[in-house]
């Protein structure tokens, strides 16, 4: 750890949470240069929905490499981009009667966030976006901007102008929430944009996450989301869901609102979508708003990456039949079976979440550091998100084995139920 | 072409002007699936300066993935990133005396320029961040608004704020420029900060490029960036060098800035970085300002991309003796010698340029863009920059074969002349 | 009229409202060029509730200036501003235990309250500041960034920021809202300034009307200015009360919310506090506050209008015994008495206000349009507020000799009942 | 002063300047309660330009108020203000040919530049505006953001965005001043407006003073000024001439831009245009930027100040023949005479001016408020300006009596040797 310690930014931060150096990886396990095996209920952030090098993608990748292909083309053709926009096209649009237009940018998350909002914006001729108390949406000032975490916000440095925040919609209010969220604040504010004294105008754009992963896994009620894409369409404002996290299959389907009955104007993608952990990011745009961009008018160097490309056209051939995301649905089962029993037998705490992103919300920030430690002394990655990272979130690869996804579990809750107990114990 | 038309979003820009589909590549040589080659004298944007899939950074990958090496890591602790860090270390910052802290980020130029821009910002407690006209540094908010290109702002829809332009100090005037550049600029603006009344007040950085590789080659005059570091100094600004193009042997050295005797707080590097196209960015923070992050303020998804650090490894072998470096001493002479007679004998047409950047502006969009075609038509890839796209500019791969380089010399240079001349034809 | 039309600007406003050349004017009456007499429910925007050339007023201004009195003075001392002051200390601060400091500015009560904002960002440190719907607040940017009406608002030019617009707490509803109001909304923002997830940060102040004049006559409840105290005092934010239009003596009391049980940190005072209606402005900041500004830091150069100082101080007078704000409370009683009625026999009319500031919505522009311009062909002077002003705002001077306020009442009665059985004719 | 050190807020400034109370004034000369004379110099910061208490407007205004005339109208039509708008005309627009309409608005400087920008603003599409180092033009935000010290602005408590400052054009430079002022800016300007890659984009307005007042009366030059005018032309900006503190006859034409062969598109006035010190603010508009107004869209409480039109225009009555201008010229020789010698005999001291606006720079604050204190003590009232207030500026009434002029220099140049042959004995 040295090399790390004496030559890396102040800023690193999970080489403090999980202090080794890892090596190599495989699926749902990961092992340091030790040798010792860690459980992977994080998955990168989210990113690795089809487990460290996934075989058959990590196959295709080294066959391209040996045949020479085109490895970086920015936004020229290549033949490897054209496979995975024909499969994308093939296995996620034409299913389901979407004509979005694919947009691909730097590839990053925030990349990608900072594309749609530019085009929301140049489409609607307005300024102002709303996004949501918790959500998380990058990192670079545009969509800094839309995240709300005050942490992130404050090393901004200036002023994060032109976003406004609305309490997020709850399918289930996190304990002790109190900030006004559900469909009745959406009614309130289709008023005031009616009323020419209110001050409030509507927006070029709602920006939102269906399962607000980083926010705490607080899991959007569909009415509510149903509500706010009649009130996108009746103010003139288009509704971006940023999928970037809970998309590629994550919830049991490809989109996380495919049965959610809403029809986003603009899709953001990351993560999952590069398949192996290599970067890529991809916005889906209705042709009504695409039309408005002129050629190169959003760049980015490394949105040509066609490694990622290949990965990721592998992992579009796991939507060719549903064997995945029944394994999703069965695998969500077992971690409700699991984690249910902590909220119904302990105090201050409560399970949110779809498919396979559950967040354990034990309430307390130092709680959820020490849980976290714990679980890492004995093999299990897991980390914290949401208001003071007081939410373990449950965010296996998709593909992870029955055996290893118990095994984790049963560290999870071990782990959870015995600093739940040191804490009654001190408070007693 | 077909897939990319239908389905891609409008926004699409090179594949316009390269309208072909591209599949392999070697070196300096790209291949479409028609089999026809073409000499690359536009490397990725300046990415690729060790070539197309690189034979011994594609056989590190390679291997990298037979052994299933961890590809994807936030910024966990990583053999692979241990490696690249060290071989950083030793190779480049320690022969320079250099003890600046490395930073990974999402892994683009426009997050590592957001970076250094929010790490200037809180060092110094100060908004406002003076960077020059016609220079680029990306396409998010915060980078955008320092970039200064109209077309590029425009799509921006919001308030660009809290960067201010001033005239960049070229060595050489472009053709026509009368913005006031040079050193007394400076001097006339240290007075404004010393004036109360003035409303200028120090910032909290300068942001620069030594040479504005996108707007159109030009280069900054060692007085210039030496009365700028002094200023910034005074001021208690931090000098933040762009060296995302032009860093990574572009210039005969691996920093552009090597033989300039300037010392930057913070240096940002990119595509060249990470050696095989792959994406990686980088931070050089010096300790006294990075001590000032929290851990995980900026974060990203992809900022641990160890296939990037295995072929970013390998890619500072080439720093490890002087080879590399007296080719591309030995390249530029060539260009030169190639293209300097074209100043001398055409009305209009201005060389500008170091090491193996170059560039050459014919003073006309049209003209330009005529030049680009016919040499995509006769095997040459070469990209226009500049105000309007005025300016051809040559960055080939800093490997590539002596004959490939004369011989796209030879195509840009009978283009050149085939377009001028029927420019005059008309005008005649 | 001819000189107005062909010389003055397109943006004069109530010389096409009353298209008429006033001359002179008596408490409550207006006279014009051609000795036509005008009942005044106007009372110059509210500034004029001594009435038209108070006697006492005029005769102490006439004697000032006959003496040769200093009339312009900055904020140099001067005998009539030491003798304003002191009677202002004596009359009504120290009756009510305050100890508030008094700041002159700008005559207007647009520079009073961009002082507000000014000391509030100040003595916080924080540039965010709460306004409400249907606010007004001035013109000048950083009041009209407080103002919620669109139609003001649209004149900018320029994003209007640094101020966040909330629902405003009405006793009564007005016809038709759904925005929000009530303590419940203070309740949420509450919990939103706790969360650090939620990108909800204390504001420097909150800005608020006990009564919103200009926004249509909408009477704060009691219950949710308490809250709103009550909340300001919790996270540290100045509660500023903006008395302009409804403080001395509208409402039957020296402040408007002298029998409210809030204590503010800062009340802007205008319009009717320089007595003759000649300007003035006056803050009162208490003394914690206060001390952070340094001499001169907010000037104006009207900021000692001494014709102003003599004629406040005999305004001053008024508050020495209760018989003007018995008359006013005897007033109140009469004008509900003859415009509740409507509310009751007519759809889609509501009556709101206090003392001698009464609202009537008619809830249509255009209706409100022929009413006015009825009520001033039969000799009322009476102007509209609110929303796309469908509100007729009646506040005559506090002064106003009972046959003249039945008489008006009379007019305006009879002319809204014609104008409603129009409204209605035609619709059947 | 009691009453005043105990009750007046913390931000008075000159009540400390010159601590005494004033009480009765007539033309140049105040008394203060003791019986005390002081000759005046200062003339209520360039507003007296008529003397106190002048014979002619002070009677005017006691007959107005003994007739009951109207004296609060709003924007209504009164008879006062038609009859002030008719001798406008026929005085001043008339006879140079100006078609300018007459905007009136909240009786202040500041409101005046508010108004200003936002017809620029509105006219043009665009929300950036050039005004320029050492500006002064108001305190509200968005003439804050115009004025260019930071002594001022940093009292703002939020950035202050859309304006740019540039240097300005003397034509004597400040002592000392190295800030790249002067004519050659400008064609760097226009260079950079017509490159699209130079970030900078034509602005709404160039807001401009033709002698900074409160910046230390720098005069600019008239070949500066023309250019300016020229480039706001050419590049579809508005010329904006703040005019508020050296028209009205201070320099010698109502207009201090009569002979300098500019026409301006919009022209401040305030201060001096109401002749008696009580407040007014009136902007002349081309009738081509006027029409964008919509009625009521920048309105204001104070805007019928019917006893400043009186006044008002018994100032106008000065134009009617050359007597007061040639005045003016006359004392304005006296003033260089007297003062001159200063500049020639003293190291650090420069004279700069013109008509009756004259600057003493002394070249350091202390000094500066030594010579304003002992002068004070001496009877003579004078004021500082400029960078830290090194400056003396000498404005005292147009109609100052030649006796009470060449006292007053008398005074000022003693306490000015004193001070400096102290300073020298001091250095010595």
């Amino acid at each position: 750890m040295e090399v790390f310690e004496q030559h890396e930014s102040a800023i690193r931060g999970y080489s403090r949470v999980y202090p080794v150096v890892f090596d190599t990886a495989e699926n749902a396990r990961q092992t340091d240069i030790n040798g010792k095996q860690y459980i992977d209920f994080f998955a990168g952030a989210g990113v690795l929905n089809y487990g460290h090098n996934n075989p058959r993608m990590k196959q295709a990748m080294i066959h391209y490499l040996q045949s020479n292909g085109v490895t970086h083309s920015l936004d020229m053709a290549s033949r490897a981009k054209g496979e995975f926009i024909q499969a994308f096209v093939d296995t996620v649009l034409k299913p389901r009667g979407m004509t979005h237009k694919l947009q691909f940018m730097g590839p990053t998350g925030t990349n990608s966030v900072e594309a749609a909002l530019k085009i929301a914006r140049r489409s609607t001729g307005r300024a102002e976006v709303v996004a949501f108390t918790k959500g998380f949406h990058g990192m670079t000032l545009g969509s800094l901007a839309a995240t709300a975490n005050t942490y992130f916000r404050n090393a901004a440095g200036v002023e994060l102008a032109n976003v406004t925040h609305l309490p997020f919609g709850c399918e289930k209010l996190c304990m002790g929430c109190n900030m006004g969220c559900g469909p009745a604040a959406l009614d309130a504010l289709g008023a005031r944009y009616a009323d020419p004294s209110s001050s409030f105008k509507p927006p070029a754009a709602f920006l939102v996450e269906t399962i607000q992963a980083e926010g705490g896994v607080n899991v959007a009620s569909k009415a509510w989301l149903q509500k706010l894409a009649a009130l996108a369409h009746k103010v003139g404002a288009l509704l971006i869901v940023d999928d970037i996290q809970v998309g590629c299959g994550r919830t049991g389907t490809f989109f996380s609102f495919d049965e959610l009955g809403i029809n986003p104007d603009v899709v953001c993608l990351a993560k999952g979508i590069g398949g192996m952990g290599t970067p890529m990011a991809l916005n889906l745009v209705k042709p009504e708003h695409d039309k408005h961009w002129s050629p190169g008018e959003h760049t980015g160097t490394f949105r040509g990456q066609n490694l990622s490309f290949v990965a990721g056209r592998e992992a579009l051939r796991y939507y060719e039949n549903s064997d995945l995301m029944n394994q999703v649905k069965h695998n969500a089962v077992l971690i409700r079976e699991a984690l249910e029993p902590l909220e119904k037998t302990l105090p201050n705490v409560q399970v949110r979440g779809k498919g396979m992103i559950v967040g354990l919300d034990v309430g307390n920030t130092d709680l959820s550091k020490a849980i976290v430690a714990d679980c890492f002394e004995k093999g299990l990655i897991v980390a914290s998100c949401g208001t003071g990272g007081r939410v373990l979130k449950v965010i296996p690869p998709l593909t992870i084995p029955e055996p290893d996804l118990r095994q984790g579990l049963s560290i999870l809750v071990k782990c959870t139920q015995a600093a739940l107990a040191t804490t009654q114990g001190n408070a007693a």
